[in-house]
């Protein structure tokens, strides 16, 4: 058992709201125990430079935190003038983890700009913006779809993330709090999308290292993580999801 | 009557939600209309270099917007490497404000940092920053004297602030919402304690002026408001507002 | 009486010389007791990205001090590569105070830039800013209508600011040197205009507040200061004080 | 067979030429194919602030290209002024993954710093930059303990890296250079210790996903390559490598 | 004859006005034709880090231009964010140059600072601001030695600079200005001491070159212009280079 | 004789290495005693703006320092987030000597970007990438000349630089290498063209000064120098030479 009364294999408890905010096309407060997130997606007409001419369209994310959000106050990004390389890291993880389900063709010479911003931090704050950005990034596009902006739904599949590790005394666990986080050996995050596969796989020992046989169970914990993560995603999205099945039934 | 159907006169509904955040010290979520900001307060064992020595304590406050809490997505002062002017004017007057509220040397050589982050925006987010900011400092403060880390409780009086404005067809109204904001002639930022006394007093002509009558009327739609506020940053305080009373008579 | 000899409600000597520096379209020294500022106005034959084609002008105001303006030398803001807060917010106020007086459609799609540049400063350096820019400003806009690049007047009226404030031992006091604004309990700066409206003003109490009864007799001391202040204004300028007269009375 | 005729499973022609540069204390011209990477590390008699007094050292890694690396210049991020994510990513990996396999309590309160320059880039630039950071350091760690400055030889096992990748037309690859890289569906990052176990694993799939087969087929391809790494390193390191296999056999 | 009437070997007419501002150890304002740099001097109780400890001063300079001292408005450097390679290039030349003509044992731990900036640019600002700061610091120093805070008079020669250039139609001329100097083939910055000798020597073809005869003429010409220079600083310095002219006789 | 048993006016072994580097259309590594340096040269087809519509084509450099290339490593101006003012001293003077030997009409709208990294920092840097550079950067304009993408060679004449000093014990010698330069009491860059004319001449006394008949043995000294690294110049160029040679005879 774990220190939060947690089986090894068992999420926290994780609730996504919709529509959290009135001004984005999208937007979310996704919750894991106490980390919380607000994502945001917000739809530009045009796209970045290496992109103008090729009709398609790109998704890219921000990442921050409030000073506060964590037990001790962290100095603010635009206050230091420099965005640290842990942001910048999980800003493209984000981004490059919903491009893998989004049909870039579809949407035509848009940018869909996701923005994490964590309210409150617990650990997983990474798996748990791309998690609920997948969620906010959703209602955007629907509402493109449904304005008839975009021809086609463009989202191919569901996508959710969580992460992994192996604690010394307990062994591999599924979505470390902070405090387990702080003390893992090994610390993995895993993204992978509704038909089973990966889209992301980072796994760190920080001095210390981990073997093919602890690789299989990470990724088992994972799997059985992430598939609840779907459930979650699929409630917050209503009829919405509908359509992204209908999407992964027609690429069968 | 105006385009939201309040009176010349009137607040938009606010709600101020205390111990909003875990982490932080004092923590309130305040909602004016549709603006909404957290406004965190952290307490930090040490005053900046100029205070060293003095024996007092010092009170700074830190102001951001979420990308998205306006109609258009704005671009992250931390991507754009440097904070911008009205940020800035908005920080030094969050902290400037609260300061003439608190007995520095009572909290000794401590520094309260103020979080204000608005996640929602429809105008007024300075003056909710500081009527919030004012209840989260209130919280943090009172811990330091529950658990004894100060002796004496060194708030001094209440504050509160918001915004008056002239426009064209309407004449002085009180607390602008953003669309007010944006074709007022004259907008003015009052910042006034529970004595009835000024703090700041920012009034702005962009491209227009006003007279001595018209700023008259200003100030009395300020203070009307501001009285409702501190009313319901008494019921948000508790027990903890009868110690700023206690203060506000030992001074008289 | 004050420590420098002054009675209250006494300006220090003053002195605008015109025609200053040889390159900039307006140049001007102003003297305020031991405050000098070099004030240069430059016209550019474009506007800012916000402004691209609304058929109207721009004012725009930068502010800094000589290193060894001050008793202390201060580090260069290019040094430290960002411009600090108080520099911000007093290019704000000078850009947004002038702007008040000039009629921007008749300038067309110009940019007025102007540059406050304290070689030493005692005290009012904002204040003395905006009255020595308001007569560059003219000299600059005066050779775009004299050499016919523009076809009518644009400045609408006078405008001119000083400070009043607070001393413990004194009372209210008009035009603070360095030394009384540092001691002050309150610090407002007033703008006006030539019939006697408000453009700006920023009441502030470090530490302190002010009742209604002082706010009113700081205005009363703005007022007469601000007055001679248009007389020495009308004599720098000559001829051109009458055309802004001719405008005023077209208004009335 | 491949676009440059190797097999699937094959590495391109490597080479590490020790003591490249005479002042860093271990200094390595690592070639891969065309990539081309110097690999400096120095020796600094201190740690960061956040390890003072913990009795430990510390390893921390730089990454930068020449701007004519690349088949097109790029701009050089000092000229930038700031830091490119990418550049992060790569400085926080070979940091990471290095700090893995040395005991920091052996080597005291001293920094590592590892500077990766690549001076000729064709894919694969941050394994190389791993693979040539070990042999480098472990010639700076062998200085410190010929000249007796520490007592116990500190590396506790072979480190090296590699990519693995999967290509539309061919499936799984090894060592995949510039060409590969830009067209593969999915490309991963190894990093093993000479146990055969995993120190990172970063696998991606850009626009594209992976099961678990290919997973399997990934670091197969991966292992054989780090095998063939780890006895160039070992000729390479000559009498330093015993010191590394005494230690791996101590801590069996 | 030069386009504004000057003989080929003839300075622009030269004036030093000492004690220009009020809060400086030393402030002078030069004017070198249309040439107007305020140079001030202050003192700072210690050294810059690589000097602690070695009982010597030391002698650093800024330089900056108010953005409309030249015929087109420049941008701040303070806006830009960085210093240009030009300004940093001048402000190494002007501190390298005083550093040579003083004695920095005698002024013990101590930093003299020099500003100077150009209110007015017409050619030839970094020879200008060489020669005023030279004077700038006399009084500086000389302040610190008559109120016995340091022993012994430090500066050991007089110093002083001027441009020569090579015109196409003309040959070599002394002291451009600004028109002069955008057209000259060669530019030659040359700063002397009393005694005749070269501390700095500057010459530079832009898309030219110069032979040894020419640079002979050059020098001749700088020679002249500067023995003209050590008249006027003299002038300005009255009884202080009494102590300069003592200082050179006791090192012959 | 010197520490490193040269003669006074002799240079130390001197290697240029052609096509270095496999991308740049411009590659040499060149070898000064222990200074080695990569120059490259890269064509962009456009200008800066400030060359648009001129017809004529831009040379510019940067230059940079691996922070292992010297005794004690030294911080990346990338970390830094600024380049310092020596870097930009040297960039701007390696642009500027090389753009008076080439005629860039000839060129048409393209730049030549001149890359210096120095790879190992054994004193004379600046000069050892002058030198370095102009062989790279005639290798790129030959390629652009082979190509016929320019019809006339527009090399005019050969260009080479190296440094010249006065030791305190030696008197004038050639080619300082680290040591000498830092007890150096005067420091001298030449760059000068085949025909014998100078292009740059900085000579610097730092805390202290030269004499006429001094400045006449150092010219001697550069003078010999130069002639030789010509020779290596021209055998590390092979036929180009001859282009440059035919150019030199033609502008007779």
């Amino acid at each position: 058992m774990r220190a939060d009364g947690r089986e090894t294999f068992q999420l926290r408890p994780i609730h996504i709201e919709t529509n959290y905010l009135k001004h984005p096309e999208g937007s979310v407060l996704i919750t894991v125990g106490d980390t919380k997130v607000i994502c945001n997606a917000s739809i530009e007409d045009r796209v970045p430079p290496f992109m103008r001419g090729s009709g398609k369209g790109w998704i890219t994310a921000e990442y921050s935190m409030l000073p506060r959000a964590t037990e001790q106050r962290n100095i603010r990004e635009s206050s230091k003038g420099k965005v640290t390389g842990r942001t910048m890291e999980i800003q493209r993880l984000i981004g490059r983890a919903l491009r893998a389900v989004v049909d870039l063709e579809q949407i035509g010479e848009k940018t869909v700009w996701i923005d994490c911003d964590v309210i409150q931090a617990d650990g997983g704050t990474r798996t748990a913006s791309i998690t609920g950005a997948f969620v906010a990034m959703s209602l955007a596009l629907n509402s493109l779809y449904e304005t008839k902006a975009i021809k086609k739904f463009p989202i191919t599949d569901f996508l959710a993330a969580t992460s992994v590790g192996i604690l010394q005394e307990i062994g591999v666990v599924l979505d470390l709090n902070y405090a387990e986080d702080s003390s893992a050996q090994v610390d993995m995050n895993v993204v992978m999308t509704g038909k089973g596969e990966f889209v992301e796989l980072q796994g760190t020992g920080e001095e210390a290292t981990f073997s093919v046989q602890e690789l299989q169970q990470l990724l088992e914990a994972a799997q059985k993580g992430i598939k609840e993560l779907f459930d979650i995603q699929k409630q917050a999205l209503g009829d919405i999801s509908l359509k992204i099945e209908g999407n992964v039934n027609e690429n069968k």
